[in-house]
């Protein structure tokens, strides 16, 4: 571990009280949070990998400091039970995440997925009573190494105002697809709120005001200050067709058994659909479809002073192999506050 | 068949040089064009029941005028070939649309898919070789009608720029997703692109200027003259998110099929996804759930002067019950040229 100096010439500007890690301390450092917030070792390997590969993509919000937010989260101290299919057919899996977190629930659940769907040729997987949906691109990513194509979404707990509303009713309610190519994994993943709930929680704790037009109070009226908005909601990206998109996906998570836990419909639920390509195009065609569909798109004429066009998750990986000799760049109060957990 | 008067009180504006047909009227006047055109008995009832529909749910573009536009495209006096599954699994089947329009190969796409996904609790259909992608609401409706969860995107000939690129790539790509419920099917489908291609044709055609920011010429360049924006494309909806949908759309057309007919991953594919939501939540639970959870949506607190909140397709479906008994306003000029098809 070292504590870097400020203007290093390195990816990340490394700020006066940040600290820099390579993976295995990072790793190192997250595994021993964990276990002293009472996660067997398995479970906190599979939660610390994500951790660190949202850092090294580049998704700050999304790496170790969560640590923090599950250990303060109450429902890490509620009773856990273990993941477990409820539920199942050869196409399918419905799963009971026995209250446990997201990472290690949407986890298990993909691998349910890939199993299935290797068997099968395509599968329906659906997971509940969990919470935080941890990042949905790293799920896809890994049904997607094994040559699948993969559609994922996941409703979360009523952040998200439809338009016309005054109380939100939606999760932030991110979806992603992604694509085995010749070249890696192709994985498009975006929220539909118009912020994130992270972005928000930033904001409140700098007070800094929102953006206009995005945040409501918790009488639903618009406003800019975050902390108020933290007890209210966000607008849908995209308006109208934000909110349907929004919508779908809430739906879905009742599909994936949101309802089952405790009867509330608008709740976590995490599903999976998984389709082995060998289903549709016999052979690797869509492997090479794929590739030569990414080098079209690259290969077009560009707009004055564009100097690439952009590919879904090219940016990130590239970052992630960056990263990966640079090290992660963490704040040290961060690192202070996990070795005390 | 009664030509209207205008100032009528009836739900569509029945202005000068327009007709009102009812429902039987309208289909006998789109038979006829279409037995004209060359397509047998069947075909044309499948056609015509969806332009109807589509003109009774309130989409005027996608009505019986899409017959002069499909009478007149290169593709229809190209041989046809009847449509055919290619390749199939028990979960999957892959369709040569043997160049029919859209509306015939999705609606036999549709009908594999509600077959599979019965049999074995899940499918994926593609569909290939075609042109004209349809109205993706409908043929949902038609999966969502036999209790089931569907799926549906279709890629389609580029008309929409990747942010930063000077030419178009992408289809405009339309994404839908649909749902039963107790209380009926619920249904959200969208286009990615920033506007219709049908808005951008009217636009040329009434010479009136494109909003800014959406359109671009043949080179390219940014322009608001509908005529040239013709000849190059539009961006796609809601910036980089609205792209990366656009972009997954595309490769799920490529998963489809879209590159089996002519060598060209950015062509026309019809992709559905449909599973029987028993595999997942047994008893009818879904569509019970489901139905509480619109009923949540439509009795939120509202926003000052909002009298209610939207669900996707509530509208559309209840303009549907409606123009049933008022009929359907038509441009005279529209029903003489099918006449004289």
């Amino acid at each position: 571990m070292q504590v870097t100096t400020p203007g290093s010439a390195r990816l990340d500007a490394d700020a006066p009280g940040t600290v820099r890690l390579s993976v295995a301390e990072a790793s190192a450092l997250g595994m021993g949070a964990l276990l002293r917030v009472g996660y067997s070792g398995e479970d906190a390997q599979i939660i610390v990998d994500q951790l660190v590969d949202n850092a090294l993509c580049g998704y700050k919000f999304a790496g170790l400091p969560r640590i923090l937010a599950i250990a303060g989260d109450e429902k890490t101290r509620k009773q856990r039970a273990p993941v477990k299919i409820v539920h199942e057919t050869p196409v399918s899996a419905l799963i009971d995440g026995g209250n446990n977190v997201g990472y290690i629930v949407a986890y298990r659940a993909a691998e349910a997925a890939i199993r299935k769907a290797k068997a099968a040729g395509m599968a329906s997987v659906g997971a509940y009573n969990s919470y935080f949906s941890g990042r949905n691109a790293y799920f896809v990513e890994k049904i997607v190494r094994e040559g699948l194509v993969a559609f994922h979404a996941s409703s979360a707990y009523p952040r998200v105002l439809p338009p016309g509303a005054a109380r939100p009713a939606l999760g932030t309610n991110p979806i992603c697809f992604g694509f085995p190519s010749d070249r890696g994994p192709v994985i498009f993943d975006m929220g539909t709120a118009s912020l994130m709930w992270g972005e928000v929680m930033l904001h409140a704790h700098l007070g800094e005001p929102l953006p206009e037009g995005i945040g409501f109070d918790e009488q639903g009226r618009p406003s800019r200050d975050a902390s108020a908005v933290l007890k209210g909601g966000v607008a849908p990206f995209g308006g109208h067709k934000g909110y349907g998109l929004s919508f779908a996906i809430q739906a879905l998570g009742i599909l994936a058994g949101a309802a089952l836990a405790k009867g509330e419909v608008r709740d976590y639920g995490f599903l999976f659909w998984v389709v082995d390509p060998q289903v549709m195009l016999p052979g690797g065609q869509f492997q090479s479809q794929m590739s030569e569909y990414v080098r079209q798109i690259k290969a077009l004429p560009r707009q004055p002073g564009v100097e690439a066009i952009r590919i879904p998750s090219e940016r990130a990986m590239r970052e992630r192999e960056r990263r990966r000799e640079e090290g992660i760049v963490i704040e040290a109060k961060v690192v202070e506050s996990l070795k005390t957990l």
